[in-house]
């Protein structure tokens, strides 16, 4: 048992929240205590809850309480389509977008070897599994645009390409100038790439 | 019972912390899933003891979990000074300076008759109370230099002045110059301040 006074364990507890130090966990602390008690309990008994029962959905990996996740049991989903991403908070900024209509699939991370992350870690047996049982017809890979993120779409693009007995589309989001950007401070890299994939119009 | 996944309730539960709006609460939930289930556990267990059984001190209202702080029962602590401040967090930086040993009274506020706190709400009988019948020689008003901090300050004081029977010291916080601050860039009123109160040599 922790021998401190009880708000000096509160303001240590809630500095394991990610890009808070002593400082913002104080008054984090302070405030909770003056001004919202009721939604300090309420907020410690959803956490409580969501860290025993959010489990991984069993399809596609995101995040869920229950045995499949909303977007996997939705039967108004698009079963042709997969689209692989790194994060939940990728798949997130996906729906946002109120663009795709198909489904996801969580990797969890990248492909790093040197961390011992290979492709049983990022779930891509998994992967495979849903491409040679279900519909899917096109797997759209939104992986990041960094080295990690380039090399797990590689290599998912080829363990794709060497699925037998199905013709399945392996697509890569578009990369180039981003909306509202403007040309002159664009880096070298992404403006020569967006010369390079220019498009009719 | 809220009938969103847990994930939103987490999402929106975080957001009852100060300045984290829906963006920083869904990389709080992201993180503690991903990264820190047990820390989240502990925290969410000592948030709610926390919000549950930190009162107010019964001598100096400061925030704690026994009938008296840490600082009214430590029996070391000057009993001949109090300082007088507006919050916990005032007298825990008075406190970081290890300058002072007296004791604290909390006001928890200031005066805001506008808004309905007066004299009582700010716990100034229970001050009063203090002393009077406690050992105390001097009080030291360490408010905020804000127009509710000289307010309840120029209060205190004269609350003070009509004490009969004994002889009180009461002191404010030096204004001035801060140390490390250039003059060019300092504002005129605290300027004019300090060049007023100048110190002999």
């Amino acid at each position: 048992m922790d021998s401190r006074p009880l708000l000096q364990q509160l303001v240590s507890a809630l500095q394991c929240l990610p890009s808070v130090g002593r400082k913002s966990a104080q008054r984090m602390a302070y405030y909770l205590l003056e001004k919202n008690r009721q939604g300090g309990m309420s907020m410690s008994a959803v956490i409580d809850k969501a860290m025993r029962e959010i489990k991984n959905c069993e399809r596609c990996r995101n995040y869920t309480e229950l045995p499949l996740c909303d977007i996997c049991s939705n039967v108004k989903r698009d079963d042709t389509m997969v689209c692989v991403v790194e994060s939940p908070a990728d798949a997130a900024a996906i729906e946002a977008t109120a663009s795709f209509s198909g489904k996801y699939f969580i990797l969890m991370g990248s492909l790093s070897p040197l961390d011992g992350i290979g492709p049983e870690e990022i779930g891509l047996d998994k992967l495979q599994l849903i491409i040679e049982e279900e519909a899917c017809q096109e797997i759209i890979i939104a992986t990041s645009a960094t080295v990690e993120g380039e090399a797990t779409a590689h290599f998912i693009a080829s363990m794709v390409s060497h699925i037998e007995n199905k013709e399945i589309r392996t697509s890569r989001l578009a990369q180039g100038v981003p909306v509202g950007g403007e040309l002159e401070y664009l880096d070298q890299s992404t403006l020569a790439l967006s010369l390079a994939n220019r498009q009719n119009l």
